[in-house]
């Protein structure tokens, strides 16, 4: 059941899947009676709650299909997020990546399957929409996005004196000294350049992403299971392939080694510092929650579910800190994220996002508007333009869990959209 | 892995169990570490998470453990809980029942392996103390206060119209029209006075109540298994032992049957109408949960867990209504729940609480204060007493689950506050 705890790629398959209207599942009644008849039902682990069309109830019901653990909010106050809502965005046109007609921002969002989408622009929310499983309330998966908010905790770290990017991690985490970690510095790990023997091409039956995700499966294991047990143990037995530092590879057990760094460092386990160091100062209005194994940890590499304005308040304060504006997250740590990484590591270790690079965790564009991103398979993002000061957040559940399967429909309009609210006159 | 959903009573010895300094989950150092040691793991399944001492921490973390519902509260305002605590609390004097020397309120704290006591009188609160795994913004299990919850909720639909408490479970439910609910009315199963072939002795491994709660379990089922998957399902096989409305008999599937029904008659899932009709109109602080089985289903006879203060929000609903103010919960209805049950059909079925009664699954003590409670097993108690104009809260992880093992040194506890507070003067 690999499926319960890391995402799948749907089946590829010569026949169309259903669009977003067709495939709504409020449409197919996913889990709807008492009980819901047998076809409707969507469970862990009887059934695939990560394939397309079930993927589509399921990122909005996480906790429902497996243990978690509860990331509090401030008790009493949260921070407010004021709105001048522009209704004529849903008219705004753009032209897709490789396309000759253009579409316009409106019907963009069936294209990729929207669940939700936020724009703040001048730290307002001028545009808010929900569809299919998601409401103003409810939490959404944020996939690999997560992986996004464990770097910037290990940003904070080190601008708190906490944790040093240049330490070795089998010096920091014993229990590594027999793995590829143990001679990574925290910096390679968070910029993802670790040499690992490890694959996670999802379409690989074999590939090692699934003997991770067994490890990590909170289920009883198998009759006779053999492996790890839980996320830690997994790590452990990662073997190293080459010198470390050279190539990006984009791997979740980083960002795992990653959170398992931060809470040895501090003692606090990866959902308490999330919430002390980000939900908690920030003012976020929900309780987020992540899942975890078997042994209580928390996946830090994609566990987080949370709601859409609370991501709107940790874009926005990363574009007040990119900007200069001294808060919760510090001015000189959002421009180390900013500035990017390693952009020839990056050309040889990534197919997509020609010219980019990934720093801490989060993918830096390098385009004229210096965006950067949070991004999650499926359409999760946290796209983030300081030139235009504005911050789009979107959930969605598309049938490929890679971005590259909607990059053509979304990046073009996020800077379509840029472009447009900079001419916007200031109120 | 029957104890995954339902609680278990501590296997009975001669030796006496660790006292609640000894036992506390903090000193115990469950699951502390990344990972915890091996001996300090409290996991699903290969752990008896529910028994003593673990229980202690696991009464603090069911999230972690098993798939929940978000009970969600009003997303944008809550209630305040004035404060004016009266520090002397802690040296009241009070004799337990049946013993011959007085003990004070502080040391009947650690007596009760309390985890956390609210206590509010005239609407503010006076006492408040949190122990073991607990703090002020920490859930705990409700255990069958769950059932109170349930059972509420059903005199609400009721006073709405929306529920007829005369009419045959069977008419409501077709699927129960094979089981012992089929010609039970709705006051019936509230009252828990159906006559039923089902056991909950927990002591006896043959109990029905462990097929229920093999049924219940989220977990996949055993090779081989093949009795029902689900609360429903399971609900559906229990035959009738008997004539309805005679006997009470404290059955928790009296409870997931008045859940199933509340969802039948309103089209909602249990967790949203405890969060429409409680949760935000009596402005909650935080979010409660509630577990869910293999298909979803949350556990209406015991599921829930929520925080110390919340909980005294729900109490202080009830005082208000049972003294005649209108608010969310309707005076006429807390009048009905304080009325009480059944006398002699409890005396029939129930060998403690002498002289008390059950009243839409709350306990109805008929004392000269005319208190009732919310109770579940290891001392979780909502305890109203409307003379007093008082409200007590207890979280507690008692070593034994039935609270005969806690009534003689909490009852005439809570009976000497009473009359503590009565005499205070008026601020």
């Amino acid at each position: 059941m690999a499926t319960a705890v890391l995402p799948v790629t749907a089946a590829t398959s010569s026949v169309e899947p259903l669009n977003a209207e067709q495939s709504d599942p409020r449409t197919l009644g996913w889990m709807q009676g008492f009980p819901p008849p047998v076809e409707k039902r969507i469970t862990q682990p009887d059934s695939n709650f990560f394939s397309f069309p079930k993927l589509r109830w399921s990122v909005c019901h996480m906790r429902e299909l497996l243990p978690t653990a509860a990331i509090p909010r401030a008790i009493d106050h949260y921070a407010p997020l004021p709105e001048a809502l522009i209704a004529s965005i849903d008219q705004l046109q753009f032209t897709p990546t490789g396309a000759s007609t253009p579409i316009s921002w409106h019907d963009s969002l069936a294209a990729n399957y929207t669940d939700g989408l936020l724009v703040l622009h001048r730290g307002k929310v001028v545009y808010e929409s929900y569809r299919g499983c998601l409401g103003p309330q409810q939490h959404h998966a944020a996939m690999s996005m997560t992986k996004s908010i464990t770097g910037l905790l290990a940003e904070m770290l080190i601008a708190q004196g906490l944790l040093d990017e240049s330490a070795l991690v089998g010096q920091l985490i014993p229990a590594l000294r027999g793995s590829a970690f143990a001679n990574a510095t925290v910096r390679q790990v968070m910029d993802m350049t670790t040499a690992l023997q490890y694959s996670e091409d999802y379409a690989d039956p074999t590939a090692d992403i699934w003997q991770y995700s067994a490890a990590a499966n909170p289920l009883p294991k198998p009759a006779g299971y053999q492996g790890p047990v839980g996320y830690f143990e997994y790590l452990m037995t990662v073997r190293a392939a080459g010198e470390h530092g050279k190539v990006f590879g984009y791997k979740t057990v980083n960002s795992d080694v990653l959170g398992w760094v931060l809470a040895t460092v501090t003692g606090k386990p990866y959902h308490q510092l999330v919430s002390e160091l980000l939900w908690q100062p920030l003012g976020m209005q929900q309780d987020a929650y992540v899942t975890v194994d078997g042994l209580g940890t928390p996946f830090a590499g994609g566990g987080i579910s949370a709601t859409l304005r609370d991501l709107g308040r940790l874009g926005q304060a990363l574009l007040d800190a990119a900007q200069g504006k001294p808060g919760v997250i510090a001015p000189e740590l959002a421009r180390s994220i900013r500035a990017g990484g390693d952009k020839a590591a990056f050309a040889a270790g990534f197919s997509s996002l020609t010219g980019g690079s990934y720093r801490s965790m989060w993918w830096v564009f390098h385009n004229p508007h210096q965006a950067f991103a949070a991004r999650g398979v499926h359409g999760q993002t946290i796209y983030i333009d300081p030139t235009a000061d504005m911050v789009i957040v979107r959930f969605a559940s598309h049938p490929v869990a890679s971005n590259s399967a909607n990059d053509a429909t979304s990046l073009p309009a996020y800077q379509a959209l840029a472009e447009f609210l900079m001419q916007q006159n200031s109120d």
